[in-house]
């Protein structure tokens, strides 16, 4: 999606080889102009495919299902970190590893909101390594509810993640994906 | 706001006299066609208040804040939770208390997108005792950014914060104001 490419190269700050910050317009400032143009990009990707519920994991996420979501006239769940112990029975868990902040959470759906007769779509903000992803993935799983794919706004295909992930035959479409980067040179996307 | 009375009387659920479930459709499972008309009243309310910014904190108000922001065509913050200790200089921090976690958060935003030229509208999905929402209005003041109020979606007006809140002069507008709830009788609005 050239436009989001361009607002990365513009706006994007590279630290390292391996850190992309986009907290101006993504994932603590957010351009809901630029949004609506992600949603209606996802939803041409994913049209016909009978998406009825996105999922996503909180926090960075929320914004870009809500307002995905416009387009495909369907609800968000977005899934809850915990780390509080939860009533068994009630909800969905799986464990997600951050690499960011180096601890491991339970994530968490209720079972309420997810369900057999569902077609879902996740979306996130980032792919790196995959476990957010995987996680949500497997929340999915445990519901029995159809995968229609993932729909993720910035890909470090450098990262193993989505390789790993499209290998199981799961149809994920990444609107930027980042090939390699440096301080010097920037950002050098896929394609 | 009589379509969200509404869907509270037939969606929310009343645990004893003052826990309001509205995860089906507020903030675990989020309907955006009902976000889309609560993002209209708060465009209706707050018009030519010159609001360039809207504020919220993580996780749930950030969806509502991101299509009520499509009614104002600015972008959105959000503050985040932290337990993390942060870099003095680059944040405005402060803390907040949850009732509901029994914890205390710093809740931070960079100074990067919080300015003396900001002219902030902070919306959130509930407003009860007050904590988070002045936690938010304290990040405005640290900035020396103008508030032009508050947009809360249900306020437990049986509780101490709006009142306290609009007693320091400002400007809180919520679409549901709670009275009273029980098991028994549901929810009863102020008016």
């Amino acid at each position: 999606m050239e436009l989001l490419k361009q607002r990365i190269r513009r706006d994007g700050i590279v630290k390292g080889t391996d850190v992309l910050k986009v907290d101006s317009f993504l994932n603590h400032q957010m351009d809901v102009a630029l949004f609506e143009e992600i949603g209606k990009e996802f939803q041409r990707r994913f049209a016909g495919c009978g998406v009825n519920k996105i999922l996503t994991i909180e926090a960075s996420g929320i914004g870009i299902a809500c307002v995905t979501a416009q387009f495909f006239h369907c609800p968000v769940i977005f899934a809850k970190k915990s780390q509080t112990k939860n009533i068994a029975g009630e909800v969905y868990t799986t464990k997600v590893e951050s690499f960011t902040h180096g601890k491991v959470y339970d994530v968490i759906v209720s079972k309420q909101f997810l369900s057999a007769r569902d077609r879902i779509l996740i979306i996130d903000d980032f792919l790196a390594n995959g476990a957010a992803l995987e996680g949500l993935i497997d929340l999915v799983d445990q519901a029995g509810a159809a995968l229609v794919g993932a729909g993720i706004v910035i890909e470090k295909a450098f990262q193993p993640g989505g390789d790993r992930i499209r290998g199981q035959g799961i149809r994920v479409e990444s609107l930027a994906r980042v090939q390699s980067m440096s301080e010097e040179t920037g950002v050098e996307f896929v394609d």
